[in-house]
């Protein structure tokens, strides 16, 4: 039996869907049911259910979006640093194995690499990689779980809520015992709130990026995936492949669903950041060659954002 | 057998100091021995030394001050939350009771009290407090364990160590099983780096403010008279009863070591913020009456501080 923390958030959901799917036995929780986060009701809950597998969709993410964790520094702490730490805790002294949602947020931006593809530069610009995406996007590369984080704690400027899920990634990697799930910009058919479609459809301005992007079912499915293969343990980079432009995601809704407005965007970074935005943005390009020779292929981010767009459905 | 964790830092020597003076067999860690602050490297050593009581003085305070924290967050969260949240689970999992050195630094000022002892503002500025002490001393009080921090990341502003600090104790005092032990500006008779007498003679100004204050070596008996008595587990406010002004402070300094320098203070808060200091500072007044009626009685803090200038000696 897995069980399954976080169950009622927004890709916990997607981890019950899948698992109903696969017709895998899972016992959801809640924190209305008891308070996991304390290592003592965890542990005892352990031992009582005596899981094979902890599946953590738990955290913090700020409503309306990660600005409010500026502010709300506690409880961004205890959710997405001491939270995962007291999972993997627990989870070691129960001697049971572990997955946790974790993000791609930690890097900002993509990194340059020569003809031998050696990494050359990690430091650029929003300016910089749209310059090289269409003018050589060959020397353009996703980072690797091998890449320290840039966007970090450790690497200022970065958001609060950043800060908080690199330091969870560095304090709980050396215990191993489980994995980390980088989930970044979960989107699909869905209308909600968190979902990256819905965002784009509801905010009034837009600002214009590169990023990867993870389907939720696919993400949730890819997680479970890695568990049923019993892929090694560790950091693993969960989002389909490739990477979209703004622009490029608001065409595409205007092709399909044809909304009744017309997209208009931030000038600049400077506009963004002065009027609508308090911290700076993860935006960046993940590679997620280690899920692939794990075993595990998604489709690409193109194919399943239009396939999302194809089946919209409002909730 | 007590294992004595972070025993090479300014903390941690007096623990060692107090714990030979009373003939207690210790075994001192530093993290140069191995990573204690790794769950699995904790845990192992708990089951394999199978210590009485685990003394943690382990902690990030910043050199040379508490500025320092602003911008190694990553460090100040690995060291004062996470480290502790580690400790608390570690002991936990192994049956083994801890103190841990924390501070009480988490609050700001004093509270009013009325004729009924009933507490009726803790909001107070500086010139509040002053004022108070000046005209009515009677109706101000330190904060007890039972008062919630107001100097903390849900309390802002504060600076980055006091809400490390306060959250790590607010993530770690419900799992119980050891004690919180609150220092608050350490002195002793040695000159150093973090000694507060060595401070007011070394810092070209001065910021004057009241203060409750910890000789450290008091603090560290205290701690260990606490085990000693098996007093209930939980927070306890360790300073030298009383409280002091910078300005009586640096008098004494005067009267007693007769320094060849004369002390000059920063005219106001808006003078020290600007040149002298980066991120806010607590200055607050502690009750040890909890310490006190758990059977621990300290020499008050002027007969503390002027026995420290009395046998003062430089390293």
């Amino acid at each position: 039996m897995i069980l399954l923390l976080g169950a009622g958030g927004y890709v916990g959901q997607a981890f019950a869907a899948a698992l109903r799917e696969r017709g895998w036995e899972y016992r959801p929780c809640s924190r209305a049911e008891g308070d996991y986060t304390r290592f003592d009701v965890l542990l005892d809950l352990l031992r009582k259910v005596r899981p094979e597998f902890v599946i953590s969709a738990a955290g913090f993410t700020g409503k309306p979006n990660v600005d409010a964790c500026e502010s709300a520094r506690a409880e961004t702490l205890l959710g997405n640093t001491l939270f995962p730490s007291t999972l993997a805790q627990a989870c070691h002294a129960a001697a049971v194995p572990w997955g946790h949602v974790s993000s791609g947020c930690v890097y900002s931006g993509a990194k340059i690499v020569d003809a031998a593809g050696t990494r050359i530069e990690t430091d650029l610009t929003r300016a910089d990689v749209r310059r090289l995406i269409e003018s050589n996007p060959g020397v353009v590369r996703g980072f690797t779980e091998e890449d320290e984080p840039n966007f970090s704690f450790r690497r200022p400027p970065c958001s609060f809520y950043s800060g908080t899920k690199a330091l969870a990634e560095e304090n709980v990697r050396p215990l191993g015992g489980g994995y980390l799930w980088r989930l970044r910009i979960p989107f699909d058919e869905v209308d909600h709130p968190k979902n990256y479609l819905t965002k784009l459809l509801t905010y009034p301005r837009l600002y214009d990026n590169f990023n990867s992007l993870s389907h939720r079912g696919d993400f949730a499915r890819a997680c479970l995936d890695l568990w049923r293969l019993r892929a090694p343990f560790g950091v693993y980079n969960i989002t389909n492949p490739g990477y979209v432009g703004t622009r490029q995601v608001a065409d595409l809704i205007q092709r399909v669903l044809a909304p009744d407005r017309k997209f208009e965007f931030w000038t600049n970074d400077e506009e963004f950041y002065r009027v609508a935005a308090k911290t700076p943005r993860s935006n960046c390009i993940l590679d997620c060659s280690r899920l692939r020779a794990a075993g595990v292929q998604l489709r690409g981010v193109e194919e399943a954002l239009e396939a999302s767009l194809n089946s919209w459905s409002q909730s």
